[in-house]
């Protein structure tokens, strides 16, 4: 197996308690290619299910407590998904990617924000169980929130 | 919001518990091209974490505990994932998809089969977080199983 270990960003793979101290040099991809892939196409079902939320969060369409959960529930479960697709080298601009290098550059802050993405949307996920939209909307705004803020700095 | 509810199957969207029998006419998805595009994308991220395990499992690649947990517990996430994009009008073959009539013919047996394998993934977290090789053989089999018994009937 080949080593693909971004250099320089060692701590990166602990930071996320994915990989351990003595497999430091593996990961979850065998090639960047795939990593990239990989990440987006969880970004994409993120997207779908923000959409849709969305929708009914703004009054565009009828709030449906039952779908407005279920969507919760799947956006809680991908919300952990494409954070592994950034730990391979090479899955780095240039790769058919709007992936800023600043990523790379900032990870421990990229991190957190990654963190704090899953948990905001395990917050929203338990709200919109109670299915009050006064308790999943701000709930909802905390999850959206994340997005813009790192693609604002992260994403080209 | 249009109903997109697929006609005689309205039993199914009951049968996943996720839309509530008020609110049998909605589903999660707007159309039948995202719909389409969502169950692919997440069955992408499934295979993408089925490879990579079976690698490990056959031998090709090292046992690595906590890279094939984490894949396992993101297949368990993922397991959830596709089956929304099966409950909609028009999500069916001739949308650029392999997915075969019989699915809508044989809705509760594709259901449980859908069930059966979100199970099976999970046995297969749980296997792989006790991080023995002959504990994993057996769960991976079983989840695997899953994939070629429902691409058999449900897939071109």
């Amino acid at each position: 197996m080949k080593t693909l270990l971004i250099s320089g960003a060692a701590a990166a793979l602990l930071s996320f308690g994915l990989i351990s101290t003595a497999n430091a040099d593996k990961h979850a991809f065998n090639d960047a290619e795939s990593a990239v892939d990989y990440r987006q196409k969880g970004f994409s079902l993120i997207r779908n299910n923000f959409v849709a939320m969305g929708e009914m969060v703004k009054g565009e369409v009828d709030y449906d407590a039952a779908i407005f959960a279920q969507r919760a529930n799947d956006l809680a479960r991908l919300s952990h998904i494409p954070w592994q697709g950034f730990i391979v080298e090479g899955a780095q601009p240039g790769n058919d990617t709007d992936a800023l290098p600043e990523i790379w550059d900032n990870w421990d802050d990229f991190k957190e924000r990654a963190e704090s993405f899953i948990s905001d949307t395990q917050n929203l996920a338990e709200a919109a169980a109670g299915g009050s939209m006064d308790d999943i909307k701000p709930a909802f705004m905390a999850a959206a929130k994340n997005c813009k803020g790192c693609h604002d700095n992260y994403k080209d």
